[in-house]
């Protein structure tokens, strides 16, 4: 059971029928992704291990069970998952982890899930065509669903994540980033792709427009808020759980929320001074000293603090949409998965 | 009026058809990747300029007339061109392009069609995920048509080229390529698109499924013959007119075509000599003069003329599959655009 699943286990008849379906899940997965050429099986096979938290595909199960509920009983909430559940399911889940074997090659990175990289292991060439892989069999696979549908919304989702990241990549050492644009870059890289997830489970459930429209605002809301409680991690989290080193963002010159809150609460000279103090930790391996330093003295300010508020107003106004939903167990676990993105602490 | 097109030129009323045909698709091309974000737009606006030859666009458009021309007379091809065509048609260049742009990252390329790639200008990580962006477009666009057909289609072709790009990836330096994994490389990485190609603007002009096959296998040889004309280029065409250097596929340690048939055609003391030869070639910045008496001794051993006819069968047999059309300008212009395959000089 991944770490935000725990978090559901006040509700146990949601859970496992979460369970076998995220197995179902994994399954579509694996056998998409299968190739009959040995060395594109073998990378495939690798990448596989990346498999994470599985946010996006519980998203897409749960708002498919809360939407279609009003049909069943808590006891067969597995038989409101469908085919076209599992399918976007998997495809979110494969296109969210194109994105991070193309972010391991750009960041360089070497480990990924206390595995070695794919770019670590083969280069940097196989692991920009194997990402292309796993976008070109997401969308191969959403587009064997009957209906074009998801694969627009899927297609939109992921113009919208590219965008993000470029602005993000074009924002890049900006020390005057407005919060505007920082809620821009997150929209766009991560909270697109999580609405339209919880969008499609519940169009996959037959859902109307409007409750169709307030899901993919919950997943909005919570992926933005999932994002700042990221950043807020990469600031202060404890190393060995978060599993990677700390104050990765200011290294790469990517301003958070509590760094722009931060500058944003001082005076004009001392923001000048802090300002002058940051730039020169906007490079790799950067003074762990002077980096320490900052991060504390953001934090001393109320900054994180003030960031974490912002994530904890999305997440209310994510649960707030849930009103349109039916009462019920599923229901009741969305609310526990959107209470979980602020508490998790990896 | 591209390389390609000049080609048609003694089907004028075809040309104009397709002229019109292609400003088309170029205006829904540019409307998809149009952003609102600054940053992209400026990304986009460059790599627009990387359209050439526009080789997969002409297929989908003759193709469409092609299978409709019963219905209309030859002044009123452009009549037979419907938003399907026009869509599929900037998809697949859409998706083209983005493998351009990926490749260009991948091989550290500074210049592409005579400007600068996106890599050089930017950095690869802004490049990598210009190329996620182009991809994503390309699906979500094909995704605004209303049937799932062109985008299963898409999909599956995406997967197939991404797989022929890890194969030759693995296979990269080794000296003892077979053929056959030679042609499962070029079928998958240029072939399958093209096929693609030339199906989905078959099947938008409402085509029955034999025609549809015949169509997709024609695409499919012509695509083989385009990448060994390719090979042969890089091997011994003129600088100057190819626009980038020569004997880059050996560098890249990718064993093409002319290269295997002068190995086969040694016997076994003289073909061990030769790959003795051919090891140290297979490195960034060989010596010139060892690539240029190698590159001598296998054109002098026949087997450029030997590849040159496989890619001439292969058009032979590309031009057979049209039979199952009905005779008219626009079946003639697509023999004639299978024979321009072979002329072609860059």
């Amino acid at each position: 059971m991944s770490a935000l699943a725990s978090h559901l286990a006040p509700h146990a008849g949601v859970l496992a029928a979460l369970d076998t379906s995220l197995a179902d899940v994994a399954r579509v997965f694996d056998e998409q992704l299968k190739s009959p050429l040995a060395p594109v099986q073998n990378l495939v096979e690798h990448v596989e291990r990346y498999r994470g938290k599985m946010l996006r595909p519980m998203l897409v199960l749960l708002s498919g069970m809360a939407c279609a509920q009003r049909h069943a009983s808590p006891d067969d909430l597995r038989s409101l998952i469908s085919r076209e559940h599992l399918v976007v399911a998997a495809t979110v889940e494969m296109v969210h982890m194109a994105t991070l074997v193309h972010d391991d090659v750009l960041d360089e990175a070497d480990v990924r899930r206390k595995g070695l990289t794919v770019n670590k292991l083969h280069g940097n060439e196989p692991a920009v065509i194997l990402g292309d892989y796993l976008i070109a069999s997401a969308y191969h696979l959403c587009a064997t669903l009957p209906e074009v549908g998801p694969s627009r919304a899927i297609g939109r989702a992921a113009v919208l994540t590219a965008s993000g990241e470029l602005l993000q990549l074009h924002n890049r050492g900006n020390l005057d980033l407005s919060e505007e644009t920082y809620f821009e870059i997150i929209r766009g890289k991560t909270a697109e792709l999580i609405a339209t997830a919880c969008e499609l489970g519940a169009a996959a459930s037959g859902a109307d427009e409007p409750t169709r429209r307030a899901m993919s605002e919950f997943g909005r809301a919570i992926g933005s808020a999932f994002q700042i409680q990221d950043d807020i991690l990469d600031l202060l989290g404890e190393q060995a759980v978060v599993g990677k080193s700390l104050g990765k963002d200011i290294e790469k010159g990517k301003l958070t929320l509590p760094i722009l809150r931060y500058l944003a609460s001082l005076p004009a000279d001392q923001r000048r001074a802090a300002r002058a103090r940051l730039a020169p930790l906007c490079v790799p391996n950067a003074s762990p000293d002077q980096l320490a330093s900052f991060v504390r003295d953001v934090n001393a300010s109320g900054a994180v603090a003030s960031a974490r508020s912002t994530a904890a107003s999305l997440i209310a106004l994510a649960k707030d949409q849930l009103r349109v939903l039916p009462a019920g167990p599923a229901r009741e676990a969305l609310v526990s998965l959107a209470d979980a993105v602020l508490e998790r602490s990896a």
